[in-house]
């Protein structure tokens, strides 16, 4: 039995669009036409360009920090307008609205309390949305059933029928391979400092003492802040949403190494 | 007579004012000053620095997806300081405030249902603003009076004489020039993807069988969405604003093309 | 005595986190999970990285500009998770927090009608903050204690215990040098046209009748408004913020000058 869902009245958008345009606003200027109660926060519209990954990535370790009654709308979406699904997923008392192309696969798997349905296309005339365009369904599909479902108008069980985790598309990244003598992950992104985040979680590096990590030829240790290191020093940590995570003292990581997305970093226990 | 403007207490931003500095924000503390129970959504602030026509241009291609009643402000203003004029504009239950430098010409030329008034400087002091700056009426004037309109504190027709759309200072992009065989327009602007934005209204292309699309050097089909080009692959297409897009398949067609602001497009009758 | 705080429900952001990742975001969602009646403006989130003096610059020269009773969070924070301290000061109305790592060391002492407290960590606990992260106070200690402050359940006094100005970490930047025949300034930052933003305020040129700028090899004239140079002259202004800066007509002051932030600019009279 899924924690029902009871909306809040707020509302996420993580996107790929950037702030060209006005993509973003007309999201939310149709939000705002069905309820002008909601409210809405803007999680990342910089997430990486037709990488579902990140956007995934970061509202699985982001959501907690909503209030419960939340609901998420993602659109990474390069296969707009085509054959792909639309999700609504209920995890944890929130509420997500993605397309099924790999952004939700990884969370959606990992996380207890979840229920999914696949949108049912045909309803959406009976739910009030004019004929959709055929590239931009965040505007069109995904702002009014989003600001719907805030509202209380509809319930995410309503839209379309039951599958499971194991029907959706799967994540674009593998998770972390774990041996008994190290952590294999990867890069899922960037932040604006050059960090270098990663896919492996903190709980993994327990099974070492004395962890480090390598990562574009380099051997680095792992510290508890950014502050341990001396300027142009490069540093691991379990950051705060608990990932591995390398870091430049007063630098950017992804310039100096040369990370790229996706590329491979190997925890191992150095020795004494 | 023009629809009356009933304040929905909804005002949206337009500017080339970026995300650095506080230049928006305090648009926004004036704003909530005046009334705190407005809202504000930020349409963009990456449009084109001192480029009037692209904050102009979205701003017709998207108003109507904000509630009717919205009050938008567009501050695209290399002239501030200077003797240009300030307009409001009411045009289908919206209104609109921005400089007379061409950013509102195309739109309240060639929409219906428009009334505009010159803002009379000298009511300012009436109005309760204290003297402007010289260089920020954004927040000087535009964000106090945008404010009064969309809380209902002021009329339109009260801030000025009224004046007609030949009276405003022209657009800064002519637009398209259509003959039997051939539509000949201009790139507007780009978005995050690298998307190539142009002036040619989709129904335009109604009079072609098979539509393709000559820039940069290239000639290009038109499509539907997205997804129906190959990785790498040029596509056009019309996209959910209305207007002609070129694009690439997971790729920049801005980089790719070198397409510059301005530079002409031809739409043309492919051989079958 | 200091001008009695009373919460108006507004917090402004101000960061160096850009627009990569959900760490604004996850601020924001804090924010409102502890009091979803509370509005949030950004003020800047491009504030330069790691550079607590501009954020700061522009919170000293924007605060006016919001409701009374707004609280402000600053996080420029290199030092997360380290020894450095966390302040919250009232001034004039308005509540700050930020680390104590200089960030409003100059405001703090220039400003009239200020008081201070040093923040007790040992209370966080009795707040009913869980124990922070060591990389992200943003979310963990200002996001929950500036909404509490917000919405009036926390008073500024009960945090800490009193300080003086000259108790705190001093400014990043020395304020400018003033002798009867030129002022020595610097360059606090820059914005998104390229304008280039000095410490140095507007009143401190009533001592000269023709003043010039010396900046980057360059001699500058010092006008009302942008609109009264040609396209690609150079020219100073006293701008609406009431600092001096540098801008070039259509063009970037920045990139032509070659000017980094801290670097030296010179206010001297012209000959007649």
């Amino acid at each position: 039995m899924t924690t029902p869902f009871r909306p809040c009245g707020l509302v996420t958008l993580t996107t790929d669009f950037g702030h060209k345009g006005p993509y973003v606003a007309c999201m939310k200027g149709v939000i705002l036409s069905r309820d002008p109660a909601l409210r809405i926060i803007d999680l990342s519209h910089e997430t990486e360009v037709h990488w579902p990954a990140e956007a995934g990535f970061w509202l699985e370790r982001s959501f907690r920090w909503f209030p419960i009654g939340t609901v998420h709308l993602a659109v990474v979406d390069p296969g707009v307008g085509t054959g792909r699904d639309i999700i609504v997923a209920q995890c944890q008392g929130h509420v997500f609205l993605a397309p099924d192309n790999g952004l939700l696969g990884s969370m959606l798997t990992r996380e207890r309390d979840v229920s999914i349905v696949r949108l049912d296309f045909t309803k959406l005339g009976a739910l009030g949305l004019s004929p959709p365009s055929s590239t931009f369904h965040g505007r069109d599909i995904f702002a009014p059933l989003g600001a719907d479902l805030a509202s209380g108008k509809r319930r995410p069980a309503s839209l379309g029928e039951p599958i499971v985790p194991s029907d959706l598309v799967p994540s674009w990244l593998d998770d972390p391979e774990v041996t008994s003598t190290q952590i294999r992950g990867r890069v899922v992104t960037f932040d604006h400092f050059g960090n270098v985040i990663t896919n492996v979680d903190g709980a993994l590096l327990e099974q070492f003492d004395r962890p480090w990590v390598r990562i574009g030829g380099r051997e680095i240790p792992v510290r508890r802040t950014y502050g341990e290191a001396e300027p142009g020093e490069y540093l691991a940590l379990i950051n705060s949403f608990d990932v591995l995570e390398v870091a430049r003292a007063e630098g950017s990581a992804r310039a100096g190494l040369g990370a790229e997305r996706g590329a491979p970093i190997v925890i191992f226990e150095h020795d004494a």
